[in-house]
């Protein structure tokens, strides 16, 4: 047997961040990314570039040496690449049977429902008269959202009225993006559980933490959640496993949740690495890449122990400086852990991010925020 | 600015090791690989292929975009890529005023006695009455070493007269190496003590460790060393700074040294990462492989704290197996972290490590000890 080969469709961060624990544990990563100035293309072992709607591209990806697995760092994979892989007797982890229920927001809110998860109210929006029922039926405001291509408050938006929606709305009726609405959550708080599931069943799970946004995007991670009940935290541990394991979900697999004044309410699904659980790689005996790419080749998983109270991770959301730097965060922190994704800096962009470990939640997410806010920014404190 | 480049000159698995954080810290990894099947020739972010001692090899590794900074990952650097490298303008670290202390060890353990610091009785071999007399002064039996090249164990050599040492005395009055020998110290165990110190003057140590050997090779490394008294590891702590410090070193410097029942005495040094420190990767909440990035760089050091009581490094020396595999371990510890070198596998060869962190140093010693065991012969304990 030879050193096994990966293949990842998506040359961003999350497959950069793959790329140290395909290193250790001896596997050769293959990526797919858009560009040879993608993230992952300096990191990865060997790079294939193209999108994954090229079949060519796609062809020199699954090309002999044959990988022993294919994967994603995101959920736009077209239904031809399964086809591809199938044609060429490459697994595809996750398969098109799990995946779809993160690609397509209807599909997830209509399995969740059939398991007796715990949704929000919803429905699917085909007409401006099923989007006026339902604010008519929900206080007035709702949640509107594509079911494809959305991410980091993308493709969602807040309506009070179907003529705010008129755009999408015209979009959809000839062929556009078919849209669901859902009720206005009354959240504390959002949290996210992640968990790791390899194809023979076996399911490992992380401490819950708790997600922080900002304009729709994640801003920080407090690993565990502050506060959290140890019974809500056994909950939504039990939601993600049975998610991962009703669905066949191989790899990782993050479930964003609402935390409500009652209880948990389903959020998102996303069947790969997640910005919820970059605080793992130096949080977790096992970082969620590691334990990705063990999930998907079916080895045994890792330990999911956390080796420090608290960890924090804060995003650097791009600002106006061209070029980043981690040593003025190392500078005044000799301690926080810079990641810098090699990405063009554009305003809000997530270019890098800063985790720090400690023992108070306060403290160490004023350092971590602090640190990343330095890498923004410049300067030392 | 644009971001920095690292040249490194060496393409096995330490080399392999600095890609990780180079990646984090948005550095670019230019390395000199023997080959293109080196240990780092898959992980580098960009490589050069040939020999230190090739002058084109190093024009091509020191072409434009210039490196910042070259540095190395073994000591076997001729005093050409010196030249070299100021000619480009391009800084060397470890410099070679301080480097040649660690590539010859009679400049070594005279540069120690200048400084006061612990030595065994160890004398210059310029002939076999040189050593008959010093084996007469110390016991009848010594250690004779060549100044040069020596490594896990090569070019050491025990003697009870010189007539066991004539083709090493033949060689040396022939233009072969220099040779010193040195009084065998009555050791209870081996100690390492690693640091690192930046060109601007900033130093940090990290806690003492146990470096257990089989056959003169490194077999397991505990940290921290267990029941070492707080008094002996400062001790060791204070030696190793004052080395980094007086011999103007920049990176990671390993002092290997003896315990014995009255105190420590010098043994090695390494001025690049060093078996002694690999545990700092995830024992650490900065590795030596970071560590060394960031002081050859100039930038601000890390912070150097163990991230749980314990951490044991047990490295794989190979087997009969031609390919290695981590998942056995991992099958039988979750929490054992695998470390392949994607190097051939010949019986002895250092070809990975595993790292085990816990809260017990026998408990912790056992796990990291059967999971290389695992890892070595394959098939779950």
């Amino acid at each position: 047997m030879t050193p096994p080969i990966v293949a990842v469709i998506g040359g961003g961060q999350l497959a950069r961040m793959m790329t140290p624990p395909a290193t250790a544990l001896g596997i050769t990563l293959r990526v797919l990314v858009e560009s040879d100035q993608a993230s992952a293309a300096c990191a990865a072992h060997e790079t294939v570039v193209g999108l994954p709607t090229d079949p060519d591209a796609i062809e020199r990806l699954l090309a002999a040496p044959r990988p022993d697995v294919v994967t994603w760092e995101h959920e736009h994979i077209p239904a031809d690449v399964f086809e591809a892989c199938e044609k060429a007797g490459v697994p595809a982890r996750p398969g098109l049977e799990a995946l779809r229920f993160a690609q397509d927001k209807i599909q997830m809110r209509a399995r969740m429902d059939e398991l007796g998860l715990p949704n929000p109210a919803w429905r699917e929006v085909r007409s401006a008269a099923d989007l006026e029922a339902f604010l008519a039926d929900n206080g007035g405001t709702a949640v509107l959202k594509t079911a494809r291509g959305g991410y980091d408050g993308k493709g969602v938006r807040i309506v009070s009225s179907a003529v705010e929606a008129k755009d999408w709305l015209d979009a959809s009726a000839n062929g556009g993006p078919r849209l669901l609405v859902e009720a206005k959550v009354p959240f504390t708080r959002e949290l996210a559980a992640q968990v790791a599931r390899r194809p023979s069943g076996e399911v490992r799970t992380w401490p819950v933490v708790e997600s922080i946004q900002r304009d729709g995007v994640c801003s920080e991670v407090i690993s565990p959640a502050p506060q959290l009940s140890a019974e809500r935290a056994a909950l939504a541990q039990e939601v993600a496993a049975r998610i991962a394991t009703e669905l066949g979900v191989t790899g990782v697999l993050a479930v964003e949740l609402f935390e409500t004044a009652d209880g948990l309410i389903i959020n998102e699904l996303a069947m790969r690495p997640h910005n919820s659980g970059h605080w793992t790689i130096e949080g977790s005996v096992t970082s969620q890449f590691e334990q990705h790419l063990r999930a998907v080749l079916d080895l045994p998983l890792g330990d999911t122990a956390p080796l420090a109270p608290v960890t924090v991770m804060a995003n650097v959301l791009g600002g106006s400086r061209s070029h980043l730097e981690g040593s003025h965060a190392e500078a005044a922190d000799a301690g926080a852990k810079v990641h810098l994704y090699g990405k063009g800096v554009r305003p809000g962009r997530k270019v890098g991010h800063v985790t720090v470990t400690g023992t108070d939640s306060e403290q160490t997410y004023a350092r971590a925020v602090a640190a990343a806010t330095i890498v923004r920014d410049g300067g030392a404190a």
